[in-house]
């Protein structure tokens, strides 16, 4: 029992700001190498030492008029009442905009307020005021100037001036190189057949996206063997040549974690473990001059120590201040408990009900990569708390812009895949409208119309007792409420079973006489309600279903864990079923309805929503998937309860 | 006279939006390419379909830990006080995190959780819980779930999760292609030879980078002459491969304006002219079915024109919202005036002071780069209006991170060299510190000093009487306040002629008697007080000084205007002489001394001042310049007026 040991490592773990900090202090003692670039090309770069202008702009006075040049001393008896007189050559020249103003002229007057007379004369009615019209030298910018500062990341206008002052190269930081070795020997490369116990290495794939994107220059290795000698030479390479390493893995305490021992032996550990989750598992040391971090495994944990270490390295690098993430006070829509003693990061959505913005967590699993794709945001708990409570403000930082989340629909209820189609419509036709989906089950889904929580639900309860769907439950449960109910959709709920059918499944029956092993859905589950109603038909008990304690929280889990196993069954729509390629036994036709109140679905979003599951884009994506029959022409259904 | 036309014009100039709306609705109508990448290839584009998982991930059930797999149900009886003893092979195997659980197995005990006995046997001191410490099939990615919507802009993290599903080529929208056309007979690349009349072209350039940072491609073409057989070439072949043309100026009332003609001619003009200041003469309109846009001459009108068209446009085509744009409401540290009926634009810097954002407005010429190379932030003013009031709140758009804002210190008074190399070394210390002068003169920096809308002022202000510098006058101005005062820098004083000294000035005196072309400085500053208080010592009356009405705003504007004039001389700094290459006449040592509040001072960004004006970096690059003396080991004086 290590339980002691574990406390022991917890203690030492360190803040993340100060494991930062180690980073930060040895990077400023370090000079900053820079390269000469072509001003066109250092767009985006750095200046490594003030810029000076070469020549000022424009070099020569230049008329800033089509018009002509004069003296404007001798054009001040000119008025309207006695037009004055000039001759081209010696009272004025003809100028366009842009020309040099010819000695001893100092003042332009536009072509349109002179009256040509002749071909070489003409009237004035007004004075010229010295200088007007004219860019004088040295106007935009003057020779000698300062144009840039140093340290300035310079932007397409800069790189104009700088051109505009004839600098044609321009010294910038040289960008800082990272090496990346993904390690690990169950891991196999995206493009390799994925056998059972080998897993696809895609972090780093992440780390080079998010390095390029922090000014970095990512150089992705291969996958290292979790072999000591192996992590030792990659260590030992990548300090040689890179300005920052990273080595993905073997930072757990798991049996093949050399990483630690590795750097010990080549330089310094600094760090080992950051009190946060995720995250916590993080190895920060010097090798050759070089920082090295090992980075956790599990993509989410190494996602977040990307941007708490490699952003603020790789800026600092630069010589440039990390961007501001953009935050917002946010109310938790759910409880979320915390460690104390860590700093607790949560990916939640966030959606604006009611005028408040809500935020409700996502997987917490730092295995789970999608909790990261989906998040709208990630709420901080600090250390020294034990979580936040519904209803408590709390701040997210935002990873969608503000607006986005105003056009984002809170769907609830009974997990179905033309809801995915229903977002992907809404985002292609205005570019932000999305909806975000709680898998809750439809029960939920209807608790949560009633609470405020969501926008819209969608729900298939079959009432047992009158065999109709849907319209029993929301009588029961939205009391005082005027709901719209929008019966868009039908589809095939049945026994998925592996491909081929080994088993034979004919019905419900078969899964008690042939001892299949059931795939269950969680409480509340529309599915779960209609399996439930089934056995209760066939006069079949619970406990004599193998399995039925395992529940699953979408049709695709459940499909996918049926293809595991010949002997395992569970039920689901078809379109799952075809997706993983499974078979399926059809058992019914049930209605999957949205639901929402009448004054959302009056809103601009709620009629968003209607006229995208009216479209023919979503008609034609749904059916695609199979089982699906979308009616386009369904009449919305008020019910007053 | 063409003032009537002009208003005719003027009335038809469009609302900006609507001239952006008739753009984007071709857009919409038209079908979006796509192309085929390879997924990390992907990163930053758009996808152009919803994309479904290959395989789940994990595909497999794999064991989230370093451990023992057990069948859980065969566990229920351990406990501490009575050990539970597992064979290897039939009661357990050992697992490493992401191995496969082989079946019967269904839970993973942690290896810290066991004591291993004999090599073949271990105890368990506790019941497993079915499914722990297992991370089930699809927990992360389920197979044939939705990973990403259509109109999805691809992040590195989203990116992993393709590969996690292998999904390793994704559909995205194409890049739209922009081409680039600079025209006008005046312009010469920036690497030829700037002979007076000839102007560098460096729009395109900015054109370039801002189309690539919008997720454009951009192709800059040569420079095309101003005829309207080239441009009708240009547009032919422009809109042949590209899907969006810019052709640079061309576009202003000058007799050389094709563009318009052109465009009628192939195709047809939807907007000429909008209701805005800058960025007024633009031309909108579609030739073989493409959009052409005629961007006005002058680089800030022509940046306006690429931020309100061409950035929308490109990302509309791209399926996605254009970036939000941060901005803050400040206060108007100086009146904007404005015209009525047209949009104004206003580069403005921003300060901190006295806890208040203050705006205060750079050039408004629109021929000005550096007003937005310099600003801070964009203030709009709205048709309707005819400017803003000094001390009127507005709002801002921000160009810089407030954070950055927050550190800027707001400097007025005399122009020198030095402040920009100050606010450099104080940049290139933390990344964000910065100094934002404002060229008003000594005099009226010690009156913003006396107002609080500036941080520091730096003077040298000659007391005639005394024969002192800058004492008399910050006692004078700033009763009852107390001053600190940095003396760190000497500065020589002198008259500025062209190279080779061509009139053999010595002087003061051969001013008048050589009838030299003098330049002068603006009212206030330190340079004309001490030139007036000379001409006194002298008694040569002012307008016995040719040019003396003629006012400069910078040491360096004088040192430019002397060089293109044989007959020119102006005072100012030797720095400046010698930074345009011109002949330095020596006339006096001055003390050119920065003053602020105690408090300043003594706050954070007073000390960081400090500290950066005694700093080595500092007194290296000002001695540098010439004709400066710093002395870094100063002493602060405070003055209690």
């Amino acid at each position: 029992m290590k339980t002691r040991d574990e406390r022991t490592i917890y203690l030492e773990d360190k803040p993340r700001e100060e494991a930062l900090l180690d980073c930060l202090s040895f990077i400023r003692k370090r000079p900053k190498p820079y390269e000469r670039l072509k001003t066109a090309e250092a767009i985006g770069r750095v200046t490594a030492k003030p810029v000076y202008a070469g020549v000022s702009n424009p070099h020569y006075h230049a008329s800033a008029m089509d018009g002509i040049a004069v003296e404007a001393g001798k054009t001040k008896n000119a008025h309207e009442s006695r037009p004055m007189t000039l001759k081209e050559g010696t009272d004025f020249v003809y100028v366009d905009t842009g020309h040099a103003i010819p000695s001893p002229f100092d003042a332009v007057i536009m072509i349109e307020h002179v009256n040509e007379r002749a071909q070489d004369t003409l009237d004035i009615i007004e004075p010229a005021v010295p200088w007007q019209h004219i860019r004088p030298i040295g106007e935009d910018i003057t020779y000698g100037e300062m144009i840039l500062p140093q340290g300035h990341q310079i932007r397409p206008v800069d790189a104009g001036a700088l051109l505009g002052a004839q600098v044609l190269e321009v010294d910038v930081i040289k960008k800082p190189e990272v090496a990346i070795y993904p390690s690990g020997n169950e891991l196999i490369q995206p493009d390799q057949r994925a056998e059972p116990g080998k897993l696809i290495e895609f972090n780093g794939t992440i780390f080079a996206g998010l390095v390029a994107s922090w000014g970095g220059v990512p150089e992705l290795h291969e996958i290292v063997k979790d072999d000591r000698a192996m992590i030792r030479q990659a260590l030992m390479a990548g300090t040689e040549k890179a300005d920052l390493v990273l080595l993905n893995a073997g930072s757990s305490a798991g049996s093949r974690d050399y990483t630690k021992d590795v750097i010990e032996e080549l330089g310094e550990v600094w760090t080992h473990g950051i009190a946060t989750r995720p995250g916590k598992p993080v190895i920060i040391g010097c090798v050759n001059h070089t920082i090295v971090i090992g980075v956790p495994g599990y993509p989410v944990s190494a996602h977040f120590v990307m941007e708490w270490f490699v952003e603020p390295i790789l800026y600092e690098w630069q010589g440039i201040q990390v961007p501001e993430k953009p935050e917002m006070p946010v109310i938790a829509g759910r409880r979320m408990t915390s460690n104390m003693g860590s700093e607790d990061f949560v990916r939640v959505h966030i959606g604006k009900v009611n005028g408040q913005y809500i935020a409700n967590p996502l997987s917490r699993s730092a295995s789970v990569t999608m909790s990261l794709v989906k998040a709208d945001g990630i709420v901080t708990i600090p250390p020294g708390h034990l979580g936040v409570e519904q209803g408590d403000e709390i701040t997210a930082r935002l990873l969608k812009p503000k607006s986005q989340l105003d056009q984002t629909i809170l769907f609830s209820g009974s997990h179905d895949l033309s809801i995915d189609v229903l977002s992907s419509v809404m985002k292609q036709h205005d570019g932000q409208s999305s909806v975000t989906p709680s898998h809750t089950g439809s029960l939920a889904g209807i608790m949560a119309i009633r609470r405020g929580d969501a926008h819209v639900a969608g729900i298939h309860l079959l009432d047992p007792a009158s065999g109709t769907y849907n319209d029993p439950d929301i009588r029961k449960w939205l009391k005082g409420m005027t709901i719209v109910k929008l019966p868009f959709l039908k589809r095939k709920q049945g026994l998925i079973v592996p491909s081929g059918n080994p088993e034979q499944v004919k019905g419900i029956r078969d899964i008690r006489e042939k001892n299949l092993h059931y795939v269950n859905r969680q409480k509340g589950a529309g599915t779960r309600v209609l399996f439930d109603h089934l056995l209760k038909q066939e006069d079949i008990k619970q406990d004599e279903i193998e399995g039925y304690q395992r529940e699953m929280f979408t049709h695709l889990s459940v499909a996918a864990e049926v293809m595991v196993d010949p002997k395992a069954c569970g039920m689901g729509i078809y379109s799952a079923a075809q997706a993983v390629g499974a078979d399926f036994v059809p058992v019914d036709d049930e209605s999957y309805d949205v639901i929402m109140t009448e004054d959302f679905f009056n809103s601009d979003r709620g009629q968003k929503l209607f006229h995208a599951l009216r479209s023919e884009a979503f008609k034609e994506q749904v059916e695609a998937l199979g089982g699906y029959t979308v009616d386009s022409d369904v009449e919305p259904v008020t019910i007053q309860i």
